[in-house]
């Protein structure tokens, strides 16, 4: 390995708020990103070297993405396996983690009966293909249970929950293509592991729990409130999960917390939204280590350094408008709080536009509390 | 205040590593940053959203860094104060700290005198204009004694230690222009501290002990290898420092310690390499808290999170080349330690490239021990 000036460039299919973070990211490691993104001035484009407009897809882009870069990798699952598999190969710019991953994480069907093969426990599903499917599968498991796009879906689109089996008509016609119903799984937690992996090195950070509201990721807190066993029990799982990824880079992997069981929910192969806090959290972020293992460099720490949350900035209001954000100051003035701002041009609701941490030794409940005051202060005028 | 998409954008006149890590600290907090710098592609470009090529004192440069900018900085005291005064008045757009507090600093006479004039401690010293009057000096001051260029030195350039009354002539030959002559301090320890104003707010970073070889910063640790008596003394002096400061921004201010007395060295009006530490050091980077200062947020928290120390990586061997560094493997196989990438073409003998900061609970002694171990595997070819 040789540092040089300019170093390697790193390509990113996808330059929203986790393109933006991992450049952020890559400048101290010498490691320069290229982003490709169909909107022009995409959240990374000012932190980056350059951005590419252009469709995820977009054969073009993405291999004038692969011949600017050294390594390649994408922020967003709409990223086309195939034609990163293509252009990896005509090119020689290797992806990771590796598009076969991806494209069996796309697919939320093809993902479960894999780790269900591979002994991953996850809540019980069926494919579900019509109406008749459905009333067939809710037969079986019981409602409330939870329709899902096989391929799409982020931020809770794509994901219908069937409360009784008369809304299973619009419900389908809600998903509109093919779908997986699974068992609603009646969780005391929800946690979260973030997953790396390299040449010869797998490593996990700190167990994270997860609370969603409308199927959107509100808030993140490490260590959890959860018992010692609990988050034993997450991390094992996790680590069976990360056996099975294949490809350099961080995973997402989120899971139920029965209380006596713990259930995979979702696999991300990229960083995600509940790593966020590793940035002031932990001696390595989530986006360093991601940068890092794809550029082939040794995984870093993952301790973590103090208590964290994270809060979401989400949207508010009915519209879609320009995003102007109040009630910041408060942030600015609270110690060890920190903003992280997207640069989204305009937010509508429940849109993600940044996140704010905090650290502290008080418990973890009081800093959640703190946390959410000051998200509680922010509104979009 | 309200955060926007682009948010506000900082104009810096400078784009070396101060600039590039102002850059990396300005995007999470919503602010974009523009720099202008002689050298195409410097080391701050490909982090921040563009920069301007041209001169650091051309006023077209200058003008035009103004008009892309709601306010303005410098990261190099080559900036030119006349000059920000003029374009700030034209165009409307703010220059923090004050062109006048840099116009005083530039000059190191004129910076001790208006020091000396506060009641601040600093070495005795001379003007000196001409052989003679440095002989003169050195009757008064005794040898060794350090003489200075007025204006424009650094990292060590513009500084020549007279050993006798003997090297008189040639080190005034060596300087070539206005001078002044200090009073050699046999202290004890260097100390750094960065202070950090905005309106109504005033802060001190931790105090950082600084090792310098050939007049360059070689290492910082923080907390220095000092008694509690001797870092609150420092930390004293610093704070009248500060007070005499006008204008918001970060500073570098260097102080010398006798053991006994606490004497000012030199101020720089920007972030500053003794400050590096901060950036996993402290819950708020120094450039975090310039970026803060001089578009009116609010300070930060300057508290220190654990034992830090960082060491630079400069150029080695005899001659100007490509920069390609080896070794760097061990820094990132290291728990705790952080590379800091510059970015430059090229090196040459002494050039700063980079840094490593490693964090630790152990003894400082242990901590700098390490530190100098990773510097050390550290080559260019």
């Amino acid at each position: 390995m040789t540092l040089t000036s300019p170093g390697p460039t790193l390509g990113v299919v996808g330059g929203g708020q986790l393109g933006r973070m991992l450049g952020e990211a890559a400048a101290p490691l010498g490691v320069e990103v290229v982003v490709s993104d169909p909107t022009p001035d995409a959240p990374a484009a000012p932190v980056v070297r350059d951005q590419l407009v252009g469709d995820f897809d977009d054969r073009e882009t993405l291999r004038a993405l692969a011949e600017r870069s050294d390594y390649l990798t994408f922020e967003i699952e709409l990223a086309d396996p195939d034609m990163l598999e293509a252009v990896s190969e005509e090119t020689g710019v290797p992806v990771h983690p590796e598009p076969a991953t991806l494209r069996t994480i796309q697919d939320k069907l093809v993902q479960k009966e894999r780790l269900q093969d591979a002994g991953i426990p996850v809540p019980e599903f069926r494919q579900v293909d019509s109406t008749e499917d459905l009333h067939a599968a809710l037969d079986d498991l019981g409602t409330p249970a939870m329709l899902k796009a096989r391929e799409g879906g982020y931020d809770g689109r794509g994901n219908v929950l069937v409360e009784s089996r008369e809304d299973a008509e619009s419900a389908m016609d809600e998903i509109a293509g093919p779908a997986m119903v699974e068992a609603f799984v009646p969780f005391e937690r929800e946690l979260a592991v973030m997953g790396c992996k390299t040449e010869g090195e797998t490593d996990t950070f700190p167990v994270t729990e997860t609370i969603h509201e409308e199927e959107i990721l509100r808030e993140s807190v490490s260590p959890p409130r959860a018992t010692d066993e609990r988050i034993e029990a997450a991390r094992d799982v996790a680590e069976d999960v990360l056996a099975e990824m294949e490809g350099r880079g961080v995973y997402g992997i989120e899971l139920f917390d029965t209380g006596e069981a713990i259930l995979l929910n979702e696999i991300a192969p990229r960083p995600h939204n509940s790593g966020h806090w590793t940035i002031e959290g932990c001696h390595t972020s989530q986006f360093e280590q991601h940068v890092r293992a794809v550029t082939g460099r040794p995984l870093g720490s993952t301790e973590r350094r103090d208590p964290t949350v994270s809060v979401n900035i989400l949207g508010d209001g009915e519209e879609r408008r320009e995003a102007r954000l109040t009630g910041e100051e408060a942030v600015f003035e609270r110690d060890r709080a920190h903003l992280h701002w997207y640069g989204k041009r305009e937010v509508y609701p429940l849109r993600k536009t940044g996140h704010v941490t905090l650290t502290g030794d008080d418990g973890t409940d009081d800093l959640l509390a703190s946390a959410r005051n000051l998200r509680d202060g922010l509104t979009f005028k």
